[in-house]
C-alpha cells in the first residue's frame, strides 16, 4: 500500500477527452481510451440497435454474402451507345442524379440542367417552354438509378445522350453513365449556355459514336484490374481520376485508331479526352453502379447506394430493395475557385457517392494525399485517418482495390447502416461544388457527409417488417 | 546531490549502438544518439575532407549554382529522328552505357548487343563477322554520354536507330535516347535473337517516324509538369514509369492520329506504346541527361553523372567537366523472374542512373512505395526511408518534384560528393537486373548501391589541382 502510494500514479482515463487533456497539461502520464458510448447515448437509437442484435447472425450471414458479390464484381467497358438504345429511354423523359424528387423541389442548378436537357432534345425552344412541359408533366422526370444509370452532379441524362455501357462480367448485369463532359461550363454542374449544347451536340454525333465503335471492336476493357491501378497511382476515382483516365486512354487507343471515321475526328476525340483529368469519373461511377446493383440481398445492412439530388441525401440497403432513406442532403465544405466562397455553395448534389459504396472515394484517401488536399482536408496524415475512420464502418478490407502507403492492405468496403448509427461515423465523401445560382456551374471541390438520419430511417425499416 | 542519487539515471549514448540495445534490455529510459565518425573513421578520407574544407565557400557557392542549373531545366520532348540526323552519329560506331571500356573487359550481354547492333545495322552477316569488325576496330565503340545520349541497360545506339531528341528551353541544349523497346527480349538486356532485331527494324521504319512527325507538330511535349505529376502518381521514373508513360501516350496522342501515315499504323503504335509500362524511363533519361548536362561548374562537387557499364560504374562530378572516376560495379540484389537466381545476375549496368542525379529513381522511392516492394527493399515504411537516407547527401529539396506523401516536400536532390564520402552513405539506385550470359535478358529487378570509391577519387581529383 505504502508503494502505491509513493509511486507516481497511473492513469487510465475512458471517456471524454477533456480528463486526458488535463492530464497532460499537468504532465500526468496516462492512457486515454477514446470511448464513447453507442449511437450517441441516444436512446432511441441504442433500443433499434439493441433490437437488430437479436438477428445478427441472420445479418452477418446475409452482409458477407451481399459483400461477396460488391467485390467480386468484375466490370467491364463495352460499349457506348445512346440512351434510347442503350436503356430504352424514352422521348420526354430527363433522367437526374440522387433519390426521386418533384421539379418544384428541386435546386436552381438541377432545374437549369432540366431545361437546358429539353432544349438540346429540341422539346422545347427556350427555357419557359421546356419549364411548361415539365410542369404540365409533358415531360418526366426520374431518378438515373431506376434506369440502371448513374450520373454525376446534376446526372441529367436524355434519350438522345450517348451512354457508356458497363457490363458486370461476373452476373452479366449492365450499368450505365454518360460521357464526362469535362471543365468549365457543363450541364452536371447546372450550367446551360450555348456552349453547353453545342458540347452534347458534338457528343451526341462524332464522339459517342466512335467509342461504341471502338468499344465494340475492342472486345470491351476490363475495368477492375485499372481501377486497382489506379488507386495505387493516386486516384480515389472520385476527385482524382488522372491516373485511370490516362490509363484508359492508352488502352483505348488502339480500336480507336482502327474503328476512326477519319483521323480528323480521332485527333478532336483525343484531344477531348486528354483534357479532362476527370473523364474516368463517369465510368468508375458505371462500374460502381453495376458492382452494387447485384449486392441487393435480403436481411443485408450493407448499403449499396447513396446518391443526392441537391435537396436530399437518400441511401439504399441491400436487404430493402429499391426503397430510398432520405435526409436534407448537406453543404460540402471545402475550396472554391477565386472569385466564390461557401455561401455560393449549393446543397450537394449527384450520383458520384456510388464510388464510396464499392470502397473508394472519401474512404480511400490513404490512397491519395494530394486529394487531402485539394478539397480542404489536410495532408498526408488526415488521408491516412480518413481511411482508417471509414475502417470502423465497413464491413472488410477490398480483395482488390489496394492501397500502396499502407503496405497494400486493402481498401475499406462495404458501409454497414448498423455499424453507421453504432459510432455515429456517417460516411466521408469527396465531391465537386456547384454553385447554387443557376448556370453558375462549378466553384470548388470539398468533402460532405452523408446525414445520420438516412440510416437510422433505414435500420428502422429493417426492424418494421419483423417486430 | 541526493535527488540526482535518489532519481533513476537519465543516459544519453552516442555512437554504438550496441549499449543503447543493452539499455533498451535493461528498461533503462535513454537517448540514443546515432552518431559516427566522419568517413567512417578512415584517416585518408577525413583528411581529405579536411583540406576540402578549406574551400567550402567556393565549393558551397559553385554547388549552389550547379544546383539551380539542375533543376532549374526545362525539358521538352520535341523530335524523334534516326541517331545519324540527330547526334551525327557516323556509321560503323556502337554508342553503349556507362564510362568509357574496351571490348575486351565488357560483359556478355553487352558483348552480345554490340553484335548484336552491327548485325541490325548490317555491317556483318553474323555474331563472328561483327567480332571481327570490332576487334579489329572497323567498329568504334564509345559511351552514349559522350554523344549527348543515355541508353538504359546496355544502351546501345547505331546510327539508324531511332533517338527522340529532348530540348532543355532553359539553355537549349539537347539531350537523347533510343525509344523504350519494352519487355521480354530486347537488345538493352543483351538479347540478340531475330526477333529483337526485328523490333528495331519496326522501331527504325515505322515508329521512329510516327514519333517524329507528331512531335514536330505537337510544338513540343513539357516534361518538367509531366514528370512532377507521374511523381504524385507513384512513379520513381526509374523501375517505375506507369503513369509517365500512360501520360506521355494521352499527351502524344492528337498529335500522333493528326500526322499518322494510315490508321492500321497508328493502332499498331499506339498498341506498342499501351503495351510497355517503361516506355517513358528513356524520355525520362534523355530530360535528366538535358538537365545535368548544364550543370558543369567549376569547384563543384554536385555529381552529375552516374552511369554502369556492367563491369565499372562511373560518375561525374561538375567541377571536373568530362572526366570519369570509376570504380568495380556492384551487383544488384532484388527479387528474380521465376527460374533465376542471384547467381544469375550481371553486374549492374546502364546509363539510368542519370534519373537518380536529378532526384528521381531510388532517392523518390517515398513516392512509389509499390516499387520499394517490387524491387524487394520493403513497403513504405522503408521507401520513406530511402528517402531520408538520400537526403543525408543531397543539397536541397527539388522545387517541382513534389511527393505527396511527405506532404509535397520536395523529393530530395543534388548529390553531393563530399557528403557522400563524409557520411559514407552511397546513392541507392533502382534498377533492372539483366542475366549475365549472353542473350538472356532481362530476369530480375532490384537496388544497387554506387562504389563509394569513385566518389573518394572524384574529391581527391578535386584537390589534386589545388593542393
Amino acid at each position: 500500500m505504502r508503494g502505491l502510494l509513493d509511486a507516481p500514479p497511473r492513469v487510465v482515463n475512458v471517456g471524454l477527452g477533456i480528463f486526458a487533456r488535463e492530464l497532460a497539461a499537468s504532465g500526468v502520464d496516462h492512457l486515454h481510451v477514446d470511448w464513447r458510448p453507442p449511437a450517441g447515448a441516444d436512446p432511441r437509437l441504442a433500443s433499434l440497435l439493441t433490437r437488430l442484435s437479436a438477428r445478427s447472425a441472420e445479418i452477418d450471414a446475409a452482409n458477407a454474402e451481399a459483400l461477396r458479390m460488391l467485390v467480386g464484381g468484375e466490370p467491364a467497358l463495352v460499349d457506348c451507345r445512346p440512351a434510347r438504345e442503350a436503356i430504352d429511354l424514352p422521348e420526354r423523359v430527363v433522367l437526374h442524379a440522387g433519390p426521386p424528387i418533384g421539379w418544384e423541389r428541386m435546386c436552381p442548378p438541377l432545374r437549369a440542367a432540366v431545361l437546358c436537357a429539353i432544349r438540346y432534345e429540341g422539346w422545347a425552344g427556350d427555357d419557359e417552354g421546356a419549364r411548361r412541359l415539365v410542369e404540365g408533366s409533358a415531360v418526366t422526370l426520374a431518378p438515373c438509378h431506376h434506369w440502371r444509370s448513374v450520373g454525376p452532379m446534376t446526372g441529367i441524362i436524355t434519350a438522345s445522350m450517348p451512354l457508356f455501357v458497363v457490363e458486370n462480367r461476373a452476373r452479366g448485369n449492365l450499368a450505365h453513365a454518360t460521357i464526362n463532359e469535362g471543365l468549365g461550363k457543363v450541364l452536371r454542374f447546372g450550367a446551360n449556355d450555348p456552349s453547353v449544347i453545342t458540347r452534347l451536340q458534338w457528343l451526341r454525333d462524332e464522339a459517342g459514336p466512335a467509342f461504341g465503335a471502338a468499344l465494340r471492336a475492342s472486345g470491351g476493357i476490363e475495368l477492375r484490374p485499372l481501377m486497382a491501378r489506379a488507386l495505387s497511382m493516386g486516384d480515389e476515382m472520385h476527385q482524382r481520376n488522372v491516373a485511370a483516365s490516362a490509363l484508359l486512354a492508352r488502352a483505348l487507343m488502339p480500336s480507336l485508331a482502327r474503328t476512326a471515321r477519319d483521323t480528323g475526328a480521332l485527333a478532336r476525340l483525343t484531344e477531348f479526352i486528354g483534357g479532362n483529368d476527370q473523364f474516368f469519373l463517369n465510368v468508375a461511377m458505371a462500374a460502381a453502379k453495376a458492382m452494387t446493383d447485384t449486392a441487393f440481398v435480403p436481411a443485408s445492412t450493407l448499403v449499396v447506394t447513396m446518391a443526392r439530388n441537391g435537396t436530399e441525401f437518400g441511401i439504399r440497403v441491400a436487404g430493402l430493395g429499391e426503397r430510398w432513406f432520405v435526409a436534407p442532403v448537406n453543404t460540402p465544405r471545402g475550396l472554391y475557385f477565386p472569385g466564390h466562397g461557401p455561401g455560393d455553395a449549393n446543397p450537394d448534389i449527384g450520383d458520384s457517392a456510388i464510388v464510396e459504396t464499392i470502397g473508394l472515394g472519401g474512404g480511400a484517401m490513404a490512397a491519395s494525399p494530394a486529394v487531402a488536399r485539394f478539397v480542404g482536408a489536410g495532408g498526408a496524415a488526415e488521408a491516412l485517418a480518413a481511411t482508417a475512420e471509414i475502417g470502423e464502418i465497413t464491413l472488410a478490407e477490398h480483395p482488390h482495390f489496394r492501397i500502396p502507403a499502407l503496405d497494400d492492405r486493402g481498401a475499406p468496403v462495404g458501409i454497414d447502416a448498423r455499424a453507421v448509427v453504432e459510432t455515429g461515423i456517417t460516411p466521408l465523401i469527396n465531391t465537386g461544388i456547384a454553385g447554387r445560382v443557376a448556370g453558375t456551374g462549378q466553384i470548388g471541390a470539398g468533402v460532405v457527409r452523408a446525414p445520420l438520419a438516412c440510416f437510422t430511417r433505414a435500420l428502422e425499416a429493417m426492424l418494421a417488417g419483423h417486430d
